[in-house]
């Protein structure tokens, strides 16, 4: 489809009929920047699929290098055997940030961070990219964790399905404000108006009850301290394991 | 598709190919009492649709009703203008629960609950039915704020698309336990293994700086608690609103 706006510069996803935001289109987001932010802020996102032309939406962990999306699923998810030749997916990252009252209906929302990617969805085959890759998952959320752990046996390896994908149309959409009602409802409307701030966190560990008396947690796993929001943890995860990439 | 195990009773979905969970099938939830829990914690859905043989996967708020789901977006959204004739979709929802660190890549994992539900998604136009639902969704999150609040005017009304379908499969899937490692691994694999609990929480409220100065919190929120789990929230004010539907 044709490039309608921005150009596909290495700095900004260009603008098509596919990824411009039209509902509320001032809270588009088209610079990677942005949208990488809010990509490398998430662990769990909702891809969506064809089969037999019905839509599915399937929630799975993934993480980005470059322009490129990666997650995994076992050999027996019919999602990933649909997929073996490559087939069009949409991936898409929800952070949502509050809940935002209003003074009418139409003006109550919420604000979030949101990305959707479109792209083609592959196999990886190759046994040596799909082992760093299986590491790097590892590593992405819990740093430097797979030197630490059992390396995948080979019937592990082979229920174990990489899937890829480079981005070819991407945009972020965000809203991070208060209320914005129609002037004549802020006096005339005594309707009590607030945000409530939403956070995701992480609480303190539990430990596995057969765990190695005189095991800590790891020190590269420094940013897991309970109460922290899990989008900053994952964000400090991601740095520490790819740096500015 | 033909039903290939339980029947489509009241209590239960039944199982087909397309609800059938595959991947780790003993996660599976078909009793609806599970599924409609899952869905009534949530105010966030991802749906999925195709356009021009596409999959797109929207974030967007939606709530329950019986075994109808409901959600809107402005008369300028590109799916809802796709969607007028009624078109297939699915609706998902995943609430994050825990991360879960185990000794081999291979079973690290997270808990959650989520639910897939596809159905036909249709506009509702009936006005007094569009009315009705727009007070609905309101009240699903604040508890009788409806009441409160200024009523559409003919513009706002005009630009709200309601949408619904009535749920034709559906399937929930449920992790909710530590690490399940291999056998030899528990004392041959010195890797810390803990599970960080996941909750996503709402904070304070933050006034509009117009309020009216003697305006106080609504009794019927009184499920707001700073610090509560949204979850929780959420079932809470689905039950004042709705009762045990």
């Amino acid at each position: 489809m044709a490039t309608i706006a921005t150009p596909n510069t290495a700095e900004a996803f260009g603008v098509s009929e596919v990824n411009k935001v039209k509902r509320v289109h001032e809270r588009g987001r088209y610079d990677k920047k942005t949208v990488y932010e809010i990509l490398d802020a998430a662990l769990v996102c909702h891809i969506s699929y064809i089969i037999d032309g019905r839509p599915f939406c399937t929630p799975t962990g993934f993480w980005r290098e470059g322009d490129h999306l990666y997650w995994h699923g076992s050999a027996a998810s019919r999602m990933i055997r649909k997929t073996k030749e490559g087939v069009p997916v949409c991936l898409t990252v929800t952070h949502l940030d509050a809940l935002v009252m209003a003074r009418s209906g139409f003006h109550h929302s919420v604000n979030y961070r949101s990305v959707m990617a479109w792209g083609n969805a592959h196999h990886i085959d190759d046994p040596e990219q799909k082992l760093k890759l299986m590491d790097r998952f590892i590593d992405r959320i819990y740093p430097e964790r797979s030197k630490l752990i059992r390396q995948p046996n080979a019937q592990e390896f082979k229920a174990t399905t990489m899937m890829g994908m480079e981005i070819e149309h991407a945009s972020g959409k965000i809203r991070d404000k208060h209320v914005s009602d129609e002037e004549e409802d802020y006096e005339g409307v005594r309707a009590w108006s607030s945000t409530y701030p939403v956070t995701q966190v992480i609480g303190a560990p539990i430990d596995c009850d057969r765990q190695i008396p005189d095991l800590k947690r790891p020190d590269a796993m420094v940013d897991f301290e309970p109460g922290a929001r899990l989008d900053h943890v994952l964000t400090k995860t991601y740095k520490r394991t790819f740096g500015d990439k």
